[in-house]
């Protein structure tokens, strides 16, 4: 009988190669994978001879519910060993990974936490900074809608005086998030949105809170999306897109 | 002749596993490696037969000028050709990573970005979340002290209102910071400081906005440390600190 153990591993923001050395070493001495949609199922060749199990999650899709997930932690911990939970992104950046890990703590089972590249990062890829000296020292990272599909109070707050604000699921509420920050006097502010970050299907569309929702519109950008409310968004570079590296070498 | 490029690697936030593949994989293809004080040294064994050049930064002690290590970059990528960069946490969250790609750029050396498992991930390995369902929906990031050693603005911005405030470079200014909360009324706000994290020597204190100084004094924690300003420091829980893992093997 195989110790029951939990390890909730941050998969990275898209490109396979941007998990951590500790997460690739939890797949390997993984007895069951439970992963999310978002992540490349690449990395499952980490642990061939464990069960996989897809709990994905999507925007918009119907799909295995939060209780379920918990469950079938707790299930497959207690019958087949060591479950990695694989999450996109980080485990705890709005992510469910201290509830999972709460659950499966009330059935006694041993958790363990692998920190990944969250999408906070993706930004730094294009040549977007988040801190400027002289500029901003302080950014602040918020979703834009709350369980009920309101926005949320942080993200008025954000509007109003957040020098940088990063926003997640965002994508279809632009207009209403433009028409906040316009509220707030703040049209001129550079915006850049982030789709499929560092992956080979990457899209970066740029603009003003003005004209951000008209670049977007038949760029055929799809979420989920990260979106950038900030003087550092006007720093854009393609310079680091993989495409672009993939032409010059090809 | 090789062809001059720089690399700007991640190194995570203490734990050499923490370091991504796709970090690994840049070093293992350096003829240089530029690193910080606070990047493990271990880490310089993915790169065996590259030279190993230390360019520490260190709060409070002289050492590299940022004007040096740019200078340093060049040098070595038109000497050596490729040039690895390893950065603490990830390059562009408060590290300079962005000027010194753009000093490279300058000089037609090709550049490209590996970003990292950043610090503000760590309040996760300590059951420390950042966002929380039906409390907060946001956070933000901000540096205590500008360069001119006075608190930002952005720092007391986040001190008035800023649900969750992760706070970079502040342990030396904990007194003044702790003064802004209570200026607004937040004496009772829950605070955790992590010192180390992800390292053997971590260390975790918590206490409240009026606590906190007292705390810390005596406890023998050192800067760089992270301040956790909000709800969830309420949450830590010792369960995964590597020490506590340490001893139930031994």
């Amino acid at each position: 009988m195989k110790l029951p153990k939990l390890t909730l591993v941050g998969a990275g923001p898209g490109d396979p190669d941007l998990i951590t050395i500790k997460g690739v070493k939890a797949l390997m001495s993984a007895d069951v994978v439970l992963y999310d949609a978002l992540v490349d199922s690449s990395l499952l060749q980490y642990a061939p001879d464990a069960l996989h199990v897809p709990v994905g999650k999507r925007a918009g899709k119907s799909s295995v519910s939060q209780q379920t997930i918990n469950q079938l932690i707790v299930e497959h911990a207690l019958t087949n060993g060591h479950v990695v939970r694989l999450k996109g992104g980080d485990p705890f950046v709005f992510g469910r990974g201290m509830e999972e890990m709460a659950h499966a703590r009330q059935f006694g089972i041993e958790t363990e936490v692998v920190v990944g590249v969250s999408s906070i990062m993706l930004p730094g890829l294009y040549g977007v900074p988040l801190t400027q000296r002289g500029v901003n020292q302080s950014f602040t990272v918020v979703t834009a809608t709350g369980a009920d599909g309101r926005l949320t109070s942080e993200l008025k707050a954000a509007a109003r005086d957040a020098p940088t604000a990063l926003i997640f699921m965002g994508l279809r509420k632009i207009q209403r998030i433009v028409a906040e920050y316009q509220f707030n006097n703040r049209g001129t502010l550079p915006v850049a949105v982030i789709s499929n970050g560092s992956l080979l299907n990457e899209k970066v569309i740029t603009g003003t809170v003005n004209t951000i929702a008209d670049e977007l519109s038949g760029s055929g950008v799809e979420a989920p999306a990260l979106l950038v409310f900030g003087e550092g968004a006007a720093c854009y570079s393609s310079e680091n897109m993989m495409n672009i590296q993939k032409e010059a070498v090809a």
